[in-house]
């Protein structure tokens, strides 16, 4: 499986539908790269123009990779390993490209079904089972703005509960899409 | 569906295997109300023995409930309104069978297999979907006592995702077990 994920803080809207670039949360970096690990993820690329941002994500990981985070918690060290810091979705694909030797196909995700390029959860887990590298975005703040959807070549259908409510942070959410798309049980 | 969530601050172990009660994370309020309210869970009780850290949640509780919070982000409001502070599990299920009529089915979640009471995620749909009241344990920090796991009616199945990698966030372990047993999509 050559599945790698982008976690992206630009272009996102707000809460006004503006475009912004959102803050990063420690919490999505935590939590999103132990997802990738458990699911077997190549690579989590944590996207933001904002150098200054870069930076903070930066130090956060070499805590966990080389600093005091090393020997408090492995287990934290082994999942940040995936995490790759990058200013754009275009260069975060320019990396996978020379990694796999290929363009990934691109998948967004939503909250909302899209009308153009909507993929069902097992027809992307088939995608995912093929020879295909797969890149799947997921939006911070109130989620990807529409030119990113425009330009992906898929955009996976969004997550329905049970009670027409759809607020979930992008830490569920990434957990419930890797698990719909990777994982197994009875 | 008569499912309750119960989010457990003690008796949980933490990283040296001491039985401790462990701090209030507010992005575990947020999030575990969201799941809860997007699958239709009928209550998230947060359960702690400490009376500050009961506090702590009220407050934050009641600023998404009735303060800023509620005009700035109503979805966050709609999401915290499942929420009921507890000071043990005792108490909850105390609480759930007054307002079921009935004791509920206790099902604990844990990173390993039990060898004693474990159900699988299709078995333990099925109890949801059936007349019962079922009322499902996360443990913070590293996962709920043994004391907890034993007297409970079963224990879940754990997430085995594809790596043999098991250190999810409590946050991410929510939002799968929650989609496992009641989510639906092609």
């Amino acid at each position: 499986m050559k599945l790698y994920i982008g976690l992206v803080h630009y272009p996102v809207y707000n809460k006004n539908d503006q475009i912004i670039a959102s803050a990063i949360t420690t919490f999505d970096l935590h939590d999103i790269s132990r997802l990738g690990k458990t699911y077997g993820a190549k690579g989590f690329f944590v996207i933001t123009p904002l150098a200054d941002q870069r930076k903070l994500a930066e130090r956060v990981i070499r805590h966990w990779l080389q600093g005091y985070g090393a020997k408090y918690n492995p287990n934290r060290t082994a999942a940040l390993e995936l995490a790759i810091i990058s200013p754009s979705i275009e260069d975060s694909m320019a990396e996978i490209a020379g990694l796999e030797g290929k363009r990934p196909v691109l998948i967004s995700t939503d909250a909302s079904k899209q009308e153009r390029g909507s993929i069902t959860y097992s027809d992307a887990a088939a995608l995912l089972r093929s020879e295909a590298v797969v890149f799947l975005l997921f939006g911070t703040a109130w989620g990807l703005s529409g030119e990113v959807i425009e330009r992906s070549d898929y955009t996976l259908n969004p997550i329905e509960g049970r009670t027409g409510y759809n607020h979930l942070s992008v830490r569920a959410a990434t957990a419930i899409i890797l698990d719909r798309l990777t994982g197994s049980y009875e």
